[in-house]
């Protein structure tokens, strides 16, 4: 595998995982939170296919394509270790919907990065609420989901809240 | 269409322009010539399927991740608008497949630049090379070829010399 195919695997998966967690929690009400922004293509993606749904951005730093940043009032800026907390206190166990694609080049950071946050994103998620992820996560209370279709095992992860 | 959207398009397009182009000139002498190194997926991609081919890489500015980054004797630094024609002088018409994706985000400036080194990279070919390219270009001796299944219109483009 060429790093192009490694990569294309990684956006058609990311995009599969976000198109079955769109129907999975359609009609559902809450907020939707997109962690990290980086050139905001998910992002672009999230709020074209839920114009009716409210996606709120975590980022550290604002460097996405102009044609695709979130509206300031939509952007929640900060590390999110510290703006998972403070979020949990605004909104409440109510998200039906998080993605998250936070991770760097360093896989062993990535790991433990992911072993950090997890605990932080758990207590967001409504129940039936959806969490999708290219890390795997370190969850206690969420039910991980086989991939759709399209996805590829290994390159996105799914996890939902049952109860 | 969102920008996740377009950018899988825009990329497996390319791939699917690639592996094409490296199937019709299997077996061809001469070198391969990638017109923009960029990140350097498409480079990995190129060397990985033509371990038995030449690839020289054409870079104003080497940024690559360093898993895909080109030796320094397969490297041809520069402007491409001085490089290749000092490459023509160098390797003569014996080029048989050629890999541009140059462009930036104005597509005004993209369809002028495609003007502009149109005239540069048709001597090149050999007789039977194959250029593919993310822009249209403006050649007079090339014959455009249909696209590859999987390739998506518009996105990427391919030409062939006949004779
Ligand atoms: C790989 S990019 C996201 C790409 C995005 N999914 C897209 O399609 O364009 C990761 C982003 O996460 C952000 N990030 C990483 N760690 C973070 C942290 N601890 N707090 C906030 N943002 C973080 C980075 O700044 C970067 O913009
Ligand atoms: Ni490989
Ligand atoms: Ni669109």
């Amino acid at each position: 595998m060429s790093r192009l195919d490694v990569f294309i695997n990684r956006m058609v998966s990311q995009r599969a995982c976000l198109d079955f967690a769109i129907e999975q929690t359609r009609g559902m009400a809450g907020p939707v939170f997109e962690l990290g922004l980086g050139n905001g293509r998910t992002f672009d993606h999230m709020r074209e296919r839920m114009p009716e749904r409210d996606v709120y951005v975590f980022e550290r730093k604002v460097e996405s394509n102009p044609a695709s940043t979130p509206e300031p009032e939509m952007t929640i800026l900060g590390d999110v270790r510290e703006t998972l907390p403070q979020s949990l206190e605004r909104f409440g166990p109510t998200a039906h919907l998080i993605h998250a694609d936070l991770g760097g080049h360093n896989l062993e950071k990535n790991v433990q990065f992911a072993r950090e946050i997890s605990p932080l994103i758990e207590p967001m998620l409504a129940v039936g609420g959806i969490f999708v992820s290219s890390d795997r996560m370190f969850f206690t209370s969420l039910t991980e989901l086989p991939l759709p279709a399209d996805a590829i095992e290994g390159r996105c992860f799914i996890y939902r809240r049952d109860a």
